[in-house]
C-alpha cells in the first residue's frame, strides 16, 4: 500500500508525497499515526546539516502517537487500534556501550526518524520493542508530547534532582519548559532563563518562574534567591554560548551543571570556576525505557500542561509551512503534525483503528 | 623569638630572613618544621600571580611535616615531640558551603601558605584542628608527601574510581604520579600521558605505564587497551589545553573526567562529545579530613615510593635555588626544603623535640 508523507529532501525543503508501506514484517507493527510534533532535531536536519545521517530524500519526525493499525506474524500482547507512543531507538546489543548496560548510547544507534524512516506519515512501521503503550483515554495530541516528556525526565534523572533544591533552566523550548515542570514535579524550586517573551510567558503560564535571561541582574537575582550560595542544578538547553557561560556562573559549591542543549560548535569554559567550587557536568542524551512509563504518568495525569505546549497543528500536506513557522521562531512553542489531515481514509486500509 | 624563614618578596623572589615567632597561643602548637615540599601553587605564587592573596613579604608552604615543639594552654591529647604534617585549611564554618559540609571548599577559605603564613620556616604556629598526626617512626621527608597524596586521595575519591577499571592519567608531576598510584591502590588498570621523558621515567619507575603524550598513536592506543570503548576514568592533571581535548577524547560512554589542573585562562571544550557519550565532568580541590588518614596510611606503609619522587632535598637558606630549579623543569619532580638546615639549634628553644 502507499501512505502519504512528508519527505524531507535537502537543506530546507520538505515536500508532501506518497510513498510505499509494506505490511508489517514479524516483529512489526504498523501504526496509523495519529500526530508527530517537531523538534529541534529535525530543525538541524531541516538546516541540512544531518545529511549524512538522514540520506534524503527520507521520512523524518520521531515525537508521535497513534494506533495500532496492523499486526506482524507472532506478536502477543497487542490488539489493533491500541494507543501507542515509540521510543524511537534501535541498538546494536553488543557495542561497548551496550554491554555496559547504556543501549541508548550504543556506539551503532539506529535513531528511527533519524538514520531510518521516521514518523511524518499516515502509516508506520516499526519494531515491537519500540512500543510504549499510552492509556486508552489520553488525548492523542498530548501524546505526541511523551517523547520529549521522556527526555526531560531522563535529563532530570541525570541531575538526580532532590525535593527543595534550586533549579535554574537555561533556555525556556519546549524541551526546557519540560525539564522545569519534571524538576518541580520532584520538589525542586525552579527558574527558567528565556531570551524571547513570548516563550517567557509560555513558562509562566505553566506555572514556571521566568527571568529575562539578558536582564542585567540575572546574577544578583539567583544570588538573592539562593542566599548567596548559587543554585544547586543547573540544566544548558539553549545550546548557546552563553547558557554556558551562566550555567556555570550560577551554581553553589558541588553545583550540578546537565548539558542537554547541542553545542556544535567548541565552547569556552570556565574550568577553573569548575574546579574552584567542585562543580558536576552531566552530558544527558536521549532516554531509556523507564524514562517514557515515567513520562506517559506525568501527561496523563496532567502534569504536563500539554495543551498550553502546543502552539499548532498543520496537516500533513503543510509541514513545510510548519518547519517555515519554526524557522521564523516568533510565537511558537511545539508545532505537531496531523498525519491523517487531509483525511487519507478512502485509500488506507484501516482495519477498524480510530484515532 | 625569630625563626629562619624563606620569603616569598613578590614575582621571582624568595630571601632568606629571620622572622618573629610567637609563643603558641590557646588552641594552638607550634611546630618544628622537619620538611616542606614546593608544590605548583607555590609556583603560581612564585610568578606573581596571587600577590593579592600572599600580600608580599610572606612565608609560603602547605606540604611538610614537623615535630611539635610547643603546646599553648589549655590543649589535650597532644606531646612535645609528636610528629604531624597540617591539613593548611582554615574555613569560616557559617557560608553556604561550610553550612552544606563542604568546609574545604568555604566561600571564605583561608588557605595556609598562601592567604596566611606557611611553614617554609623553622618554627610555624598552627590551630590544633589542623594537625594530622604521623606515625613516629615514619621518615619525616616521607611525612612531607602526606598533604600532595592527600589531594590524589581526594581526587580519586571525587571520580569515584572502581577496581577493574581503565583509568588516563593526563600529565606526570607528582599529583599526577600520585593519583595513578592511589588508583592503581584501589584496584584500577592505570595509563599516564606525559610529554616529558624524565617524568615518563618516573612514572614507569613507580609502576605505572607511561605513553609520551605527543605521540600519533595515543587515541589508537586507548582505544586498543579498551577494546575500543574508551577508559571509565581520566584525571586532567597537565592544566592544558591539549590535556582537556585528550581527556574528553579518550573517555568511554558515561566515563567521568576529573579535573585536577589548574585552568586559568579559559578552554575550548567539545561539549557535543559529552552530550553524545553522557560524560561526567567532576571538578575536585584540595581534600577532606578523611583524605589526609588515608594518604598517612598510603605513605606510611610504602605504597607511595616516596623516595622516587623526592628529587633534591635542599637547606631553607637555598629556597630560591629550589625554586629556580623547578623553573627550569628539566629533571626534577618534589624538592623539599629542609627548614631545620642549616642547623639552627644555637638559637631554637627546642624542648627536647628531636626530628
Amino acid at each position: 500500500m502507499s501512505t502519504p508523507a512528508a519527505l524531507y529532501t535537502g537543506a530546507g525543503s520538505v515536500v508532501y508525497a506518497e510513498r510505499e508501506v509494506e505490511a508489517p514484517q514479524s516483529g512489526e507493527v504498523q501504526i496509523e499515526v495519529a500526530y508527530t510534533g517537531i523538534c529541534g532535531t529535525d530543525l538541524h536536519i531541516y538546516h541540512g546539516v544531518m545529511d549524512g545521517r538522514v540520506d534524503p530524500p527520507g521520512v523524518i519526525g520521531h515525537e508521535m502517537s497513534g494506533r495500532i493499525a496492523a499486526i506482524g506474524d507472532g506478536l502477543q500482547g497487542w490488539s489493533i487500534g491500541d494507543a501507542v507512543t515509540v521510543m524511537p531507538l534501535d541498538w546494536c546489543g553488543h557495542c561497548p556501550a551496550c554491554n555496559a548496560g547504556y543501549t541508548h548510547i550504543c556506539h551503532n544507534l539506529n535513531f528511527i526518524g533519524i538514520d531510518s524512516p521516521g514518523a511524518m506519515q499516515a502509516r508506520w512501521n516499526v519494531s515491537e520493542r519500540t512500543l510504549i503503550r499510552l492509556p486508552p483515554t489520553l488525548d492523542l495530541r498530548h501524546g505526541a508530547l511523551v517523547e520529549p516528556t521522556a527526555v526531560a525526565v531522563h535529563d532530570v534523572g541525570r541531575a538526580n534532582v532532590q525535593p527543595g533544591e534550586k533549579v535554574v533552566v537555561i533556555g525556556s523550548g519546549p524541551v526546557g519548559v519540560l525539564i522545569g515542570l519534571v524538576a518541580q514535579s520532584v520538589g525542586a524550586d525552579v527558574v527558567i532563563l528565556e531570551l524571547d517573551p513570548f516563550r517567557r510567558g509560555i513558562a509562566e503560564q505553566a506555572g514556571l518562574r521566568a527571568l529575562d535571561a539578558a536582564a542585567d541582574d540575572v546574577a544578583a537575582s539567583i544570588d538573592a534567591w539562593t542566599d548567596g550560595a548559587g543554585a544547586d542544578v543547573a540544566f544548558e538547553v539553549s545550546g548557546s554560548a552563553g547558557g554556558i557561560t551562566t550555567a556555570v556562573q550560577v551554581l553553589a559549591v558541588r553545583g550540578r551543571l546537565t548539558l542537554v542543549g547541542i553545542h556544535s560548535a567548541k565552547r569556552e569554559m570556565d574550568l577553573h570556576r569548575v574546579f574552584w567550587r567542585e562543580l558536576v557536568l552531566v552530558g544527558a542524551r536521549l532516554y531509556g525505557r523507564e524514562d517514557f512509563e515515567s513520562a506517559v504518568e506525568l501527561v496523563a495525569t496532567g502534569s504536563i500542561p500539554a495543551d498550553l505546549l502546543i502552539s499548532r497543528i498543520e496537516p500533513l500536506d503543510h509541514t513545510a509551512e510548519a518547519f517555515a513557522a519554526l524557522e521564523s521562531g516568533a510565537g511558537v512553542m511545539k508545532i505537531l503534525i496531523d498525519c491523517q489531515a487531509p483525511d487519507h481514509t478512502d485509500r488506507a486500509n484501516h482495519e477498524g483503528a480510530t484515532r
